[in-house]
């Protein structure tokens, strides 16, 4: 069987890198999506510098884990009032650059039930409309700026769709790690080992392959290093930088295997239990990386390059590294019962994601 | 400054990939562009059998070197015959995917010296027509599946062109090494070097980002660990697997620096001297090495990560990995003095691979 590795996004990474918004965006109507802090943070000021009369629509109340309900009014707003833009800039987390990968595909109707409908079927579609994306990560960990996904969140229903199509690949994505400065302690740490979830996901992964495997071993070796120093040290340009860089890299290697069980349990625990995608998703990467050991020699092979060969040393480094970053480890330290992780996990592996793991096969029969 | 990374070739990678080749190119009419000893090898009947009548027009002799000489007729002639197909396939070295780029362009009159006209004005132009590409690489060192450039060489007049348009990126890139596994050993070494040198030069390099560094130290690990072993053990498939892998990840990195000054020094002497071009861009390497040293601390970071942090070491380590390959490393083994020598590496740096060099600039002034 062949591998596929295909990542069309231009990406540009830099201190400052985000002024290359106005040559990227020359001649263009501009839509700009972010997040509520933006503007007490001077970027919808800095954009709209940038940018001048090009920007013409802002949405700026995006929320975590963007929610139908929320969506719908933004949705149907925007394709009434910006539909003559060109270029949807998303300036944010992962919500905001999933927020906008869902406005950028315009329905025939303008109305969000028509695509919540068609992602429903679970079927590829072409969208009737399709508007250019321009993302800016402000935080170093969702790797949305590379990939073409997006997670819409139905919290009513208790359920989640998955949105993806050619035209929701970004067609730039710009890393600045200025913009990642002020990120406090608590999203530094929770977006970052949301990033090696990324990387060790794509490693584990049925969809694996050289060039992936390549990214995230760099990627994972950054981020050990890099995250516990910059969390005692916020403002390190340097550590910084190695960490948006060790994101994007973790970006670009999953975007080719998308996420595997720790994602497919994360989906669980943020909703039913509320917790921060980055922890959701990193929480229970030691166990996650006992259930992949001894599947499949080559899987091994790449993960014994970062941990070396014995399983219950690697599992205490990954262990050791989330405690000192204050995220617990076990399911019990979240209220949760041996019986019910082991019936949490057992429906993970049935997931869309969780079938991406190496081990799902096996451990299901 | 900020640094880029793009690449949007489709990339497949593994044994028997090629059969993959029917699927992407469903209901298109294509030509084939291949190398002579092709139909010996049963290539041509294996891509015959691939794709059917589909197949409609092949070009088999391309050599080494694409000329202009020889261009001009092929080109012509694909134009008045093939001028319906909707994709090239080119399947052999850099030569033949290189002679693709350049048959995929099409001009207003179909005419070959319209578009070296084009070309001798060294500026950017949107061509007329252009075909879709697909290349798969039939040795391991090329890169020239990932790249948009192709070099075209004029023999007669001792110079060269260089071809790079948006439309010159291939669309997919099928690496089999299957393909690779008769490749003689003269051939192996020198296209090994070849990804070799492309890997380096994209470090030592003033467009070098950190995800072609990540790159190229994979590739250049890879390389400098099987390409020995390879020499020895022509038939092995897991080492024809991981050169034609680390070829790829060479390609991947440079196809977003170029090349640099032991390329620059390459042109002369294979022009000039007839060397093989996997050997003209290599034997030069330690000396390229010396060169690049000491100019920039995150490229000597980068190169201590294979090298460690002694300079003479490291080209000591360098010019034993070539000697065990039989290729000479000084100048003088090749009949040129170190007075000649001095002169070609002062027009090498002058040149525009030469400008990318990092130690260009301060060697120059």
């Amino acid at each position: 069987m062949s591998a596929r590795f295909y990542n069309p996004v231009d990406t540009r990474f830099g201190w400052n890198s985000l002024v290359e918004l106005a040559s990227i965006t020359e001649h263009q109507k501009v839509a700009l999506v972010t997040f509520p802090e933006a503007r007490g943070l001077g970027l919808i000021d800095r954009i709209q510098d940038l940018l001048g009369d090009r920007l013409v629509y802002i949405i700026e109340d995006v929320q975590p884990n963007p929610d139908v309900a929320q969506l719908r009014t933004a949705y149907e707003h925007f394709w009434q009032n910006a539909h003559d833009c060109h270029t949807v800039i998303a300036v944010g987390g992962g919500s905001a650059i999933d927020t906008a990968k869902v406005l950028i595909v315009g329905t025939e109707s303008g109305r969000f039930d028509e695509l919540l409908a068609l992602l429903a079927t679970g079927k590829p579609f072409v969208p009737a409309r399709c508007k250019q994306l321009i993302a800016a990560p402000t935080t170093a960990g969702t790797g949305s700026e590379v990939t073409p996904w997006a997670t819409i969140w139905d919290s009513a229903s208790q359920q989640k769709y998955s949105l993806h199509l050619e035209c929701t690949w970004p067609k730039v994505a710009i890393i600045d790690p200025q913009l990642m400065l002020t990120v406090p302690a608590a999203v530094t740490v929770s977006t970052g080992l949301d990033a090696l979830s990324h990387a060790l996901e794509s490693i584990w992964n049925i969809n694996a392959n050289p060039i992936s495997d390549t990214l995230a071993l760099s990627a994972i070796e950054d981020i050990l290093e890099c995250l516990p120093r910059l969390h005692r040290d916020l403002s390190n340009k340097e550590l910084r930088s190695r960490m948006a860089l060790a994101a994007l890299k973790a970006g670009l290697a999953f975007s080719n295997t998308k996420t595997a069980l720790a994602h497919s349990i994360s989906y669980e625990m943020t909703l039913r239990y509320g917790l921060a995608h980055g922890i959701a998703c990193s929480f229970s990467l030691p166990l996650v990386l006992g259930l992949a050991w001894g599947r499949d020699q080559a899987r091994d092979r790449t993960l014994q390059r970062i941990f070396g060969n014995d399983l219950h040393k690697a599992q205490d480094q990954l262990r050791e590294f989330l405690h000192r970053l204050e995220v617990k480890t076990e399911f019990t330290d979240y209220g949760i019962t041996a019986l019910q992780a082991r019936e949490m996990i057992d429906c993970a592996m049935q997931g869309a994601r969780g079938k991406n793991f190496i081990g799902s096969q096996a451990l299901c029969a």
